[in-house]
């Protein structure tokens, strides 16, 4: 199509309220229009964007055996009452009641969808394993939508469902569907995504990936070790400490530390290591309010995540209120008052000698020995690992941690979903059992600006050629000239005669304009037609990235911008 | 894919609460499940016709240069205040709020996404005319959804709004897109399809149309003329009367009828023709209660969709209170007091004497003329037209009625949009002006089922090739037979390595089991290799509709299989 035609604006300026440059890419170049909070409209070429990674992903699921079908945005309140999930989960579940009253929700994942549309399917042994999957619109009630397509509340999802009859099974189908998920991302140009270890929230299961394009504008912390491969979402990464080396056991010594709060600014005072302290950090848990005490080494940081998968609650940082037994800044674990939960950390095992609050305003202990001086102590893993920790695999000190963006998650979920909406199979030997089942996402929107992060320049997006809005960028510089402006023409024409997508820009406008609109649509092959080259019966042919720039002779100008499409497609295909 | 894969079961028996044929094989062919009122789940054979469906629409938006853009499906009730439609549409229109108390609605037409998208683009005359499009799942809560996918809560449009600098260059493009909805529905397989002249309703505007599936299932009834070509739905046609020769002036007399309540039981009661009576429908207005008393000929009926345009408001069933004026069942122009709306229909007209109601229990008028005995009469047209009635267009007595299914939609939508959102444009010579709209949908899973219903058996669906689930069935009739299942592989492979879409039923089960289900799979071409026929190096090559149906040497069962395709899409393209 001719650019004058494309409906869309672009812009020069950076809009302010960008804070990553994928969303400013896709506000700049007319990719996408705000409509509300997280909630966006899709001008023509981040359509064509994703349509072609819907294209990819229906390629792929096509070789995993799974079948299309399509569930409902708006289901029945009932069908989540059904898993419990309409209770469990929170404000994000937009929750509704349609004109006859009834309960309704925004679909913002399917399980439930999933178990109704197979359940009578689902009731012989002999009809397993299946597996099903839908690409539609989802929504999801998001208290900060941000970054553009990375973080909305509506976005259209790949959502795909299997059942199986064993765990060897599902775990057999998870492979595969893992392998379909690296094939999706290297078609779509980034091979370089990994897998990392991750925690299920509230979609349930027992063991979950998700798929990282490692970005420095990531929301997550990816915990990679170099060394054997072991990757992880932080919210999951087990952390592991080495204490071998501390101080030996000492006398329980209470000493006054007045105007230190902080364990860092406490062990600074006694000249003490804070690797050798034990902190305190208090929450409470939403549900029931009650206090949630977590003792930790005084140079980590608690995984939330890990924490609330621990007590089955999410938690809140605490208000401590008076008479309530803590004393802010001062808790300890030696004669704690308070009526609370109290954990400790795997970081202080095998540390003898520690510094602590001593429960009581401006006073720590030094020497506090938890064998010695507590009672009841276990340990459990609630904390962050730590850049240069050790690897919860390999064991050496190898952790790196980077930012990501999840792009992909895949999840077994076991039988969640299908034990609570009753869904049964008759097994070959007669017996009543249950469908153990496994689901798989893919936020289309989401990928395709992650793309857009991982391949820009300072100008604009540097787009894949097999998810590019076109395959061709032409350029006519001079439309008043007219010898300029007839092979142009002619090239737009037999171009789009051999099946090629071109975008003709024939507009009137400076080279410069020109060639911002062109870096801003990103399209990675381009052709420039201009009088100064056609006087030698030239045309230049270049990519997006400028790998390629070169002068071809205009006869053979469409033979080779087909080449150049099929060498950049080859060299995607064999990332 | 083979049959035996396919999620979804397939039942013999009819479902009771299926009234129209459509829905009860979408039921009983595995294509549609219940989700709740209005909504379904689709399996993979409707997944597949709707994404057909999906890319004729597609080629044909782009050949009268709609872009394709995307909106979302849940969208800030603050768009829709701005053109009003917020407060004006009833509760269709699913109203709600999200987490932050913010007023949302479900998209169940996207005027107000379109001009939000594109008011800056469209700020310049130069950028016109433009025409975008989305194929997106709608919600309209409906109160009576029925039918399947016929009439549904939810459902997956393709909406289309095009955007003009004048009234000329609007109704340009209006036909162009007429054209291309005539191309959409030829290629679906129902070139019967008529355009009808039909009620904007919510939507708006002065022109628009409907495109009608004449079938005995559809729920609106089309007013046909087959003598000039006249088309418009029920809700939209002018009525026409011819009262010559009623009889002339008498006297206005009030007599006695006890037990005479309906119009026709008077008439008969009084030996007079209910051709030259006056009857009373009453309503009340929505908003106001106010009574509206609609006069008109005994045997005609209130078109409720004129008389709703006619008083802007909408009306119900009136409940008549005691003291309001009104004797039900006696109500009549001649000395009516109630504070009431008084309407005299068309139909009317030219009828000098006539019995009516005489506002007192038991007692009517005979010989009442309007003109002598009541004050300020004007008739206006809000009657329903009648088989064998006047054409509005040739004046000939030629009306039919048909039923029909309304299977798209187009609106010349003037500046109601424009006007109401604020978007302007500078015209050529510098002036402020408001551009034009027009508006065109077409919804996707109403069209799957409309096929059904016109193409079928008492079997099941006989899909048009061009939107088929799969262009062949494959049958192997004995899979124990072991020549007889190696030939079947072998046709298999070959079509799929051909490019053709076989649904291969290689179970082991009944003759009579296989072919119910690919009747019920209605998919055009079928091939059955048995036993029987290879004995002769035969094989069955046959239609679902049995207009074909041959022996096909086996070697050339390939060959003449892509043949048949393509005979039957030429036939399609070509009707």
């Amino acid at each position: 199509m001719k650019l004058k035609d494309l409906v869309g604006l672009r812009f020069k300026e950076r809009p302010a309220d960008c804070v990553i440059d994928s969303h400013a890419f896709s506000v700049r170049g007319g990719y996408i229009k705000y409509v509300s909070n997280g909630i966006y409209s899709l001008y023509t070429p981040m359509k064509r964007v994703t349509s072609k990674i819907e294209a990819i992903i229906r390629d792929e699921m096509e070789k995993v055996d799974s079948q299309e079908v399509m569930f409902p945005v708006v289901l029945p309140g009932s069908l989540w009452e059904e898993s419990g999930r309409y209770e469990s989960v929170g404000e994000e579940l937009l929750r509704f009641t349609d004109r006859n009253r009834a309960k309704m929700v925004l679909g913002m994942t399917h399980e439930e969808a999933a178990v109704q549309l197979v359940r009578e399917y689902g009731s012989t042994y002999a009809n397993y394993p299946f597996s099903i999957y839908q690409i539609q619109t989802k929504f999801r009630d998001e208290a900060r939508p941000r970054a553009g397509l990375i973080r909305v509340r509506e976005f259209t999802m790949k959502d795909a469902y299997s059942f199986h009859t064993s765990q060897e099974d599902l775990e057999a189908y998870y492979d595969r569907m893992a392998e379909a998920y690296f094939r999706i991302f290297k078609r779509a140009g980034i091979p370089e995504v990994v897998s990392v270890k991750s925690d299920s929230g509230m979609i349930g299961g027992s063991v979950s990936h998700e798929y990282m394009l490692l970005v420095d504008a990531g929301e997550d912390s990816i915990v990679l070790c170099k060394e054997c491969g072991y990757s992880a979402n932080m919210e999951a990464a087990d952390n592991t400490v080495d204490n071998s080396g501390s101080a030996p056991i000492g006398e329980l010594t209470k000493v006054h530390t007045p105007n230190a709060k902080t364990m860092d600014e406490v062990c600074g005072f006694l000249h003490a290591k804070v690797e050798e302290s034990c902190k305190a950090v208090v929450y409470q848990k939403n549900m029931t309010d009650e206090y949630v005490v977590v003792f930790l080494r005084g140079d980590y940081e608690v995984n939330e995540t890990k924490l609330v998968n621990l007590i089955g609650d999410k938690v809140h940082p605490a208000e401590i209120t008076d008479g309530c037994g803590i004393v802010a800044g001062f808790c300890g674990p030696v004669g704690l008052k308070a009526d609370c939960q109290v954990i400790y950390d795997k970081s202080l095992q095998g540390i003898e000698n520690l510094v602590c609050g001593a429960n009581e305003v401006d006073y720590h202990y030094t020497g506090m020995n938890l064998a010695r001086d507590c009672e009841g102590v276990e340990f459990v893993d609630v904390a962050k690992i730590k850049e240069g920790g050790i690897c919860p695999c390999c064991g050496k000190k190898t952790i790196t941690i980077s930012r990501g963006i999840e792009v992909g998650n895949i999840f077994q979920l076991g039988t969640k979903y299908t034990e609570s909406m009753n869904m049964t199979y008759t097994a070959e030997d007669g017996k009543t059992k249950t469908p153990i089942m496994g689901c798989y996402g893919i936020g289309v929107g989401r990928l395709a600006a992650s793309v857009c992060e991982a391949k820009h320049d300072e100008r604009g997006p540097i787009w894949p050629i097999t998810i590019a809005p076109w395959q061709v960028h032409l350029c006519c510089m001079r439309v008043d000239d007219s010898a300029c402006k007839a092979e142009a023409d002619r090239i737009y024409e037999e171009l789009q005669n051999a099946g090629v997508e071109v975008i003709y820009d024939d507009r009137d406008v400076r080279a410069g304009a020109m060639f911002a609109d062109a870096d801003l649509l990103g399209v990675p092959v381009r052709i420039v037609v201009g009088p100064k080259g056609l006087a030698n019966g030239e045309i230049e042919l270049a990519t997006r990235d400028k790998s390629v720039q070169e002068q071809v002779k205009k006869d053979e100008i469409v033979a080779k911008t087909q080449e150049l499409i099929q060498t950049l497609t080859d060299k995607i295909m064999q990332a």
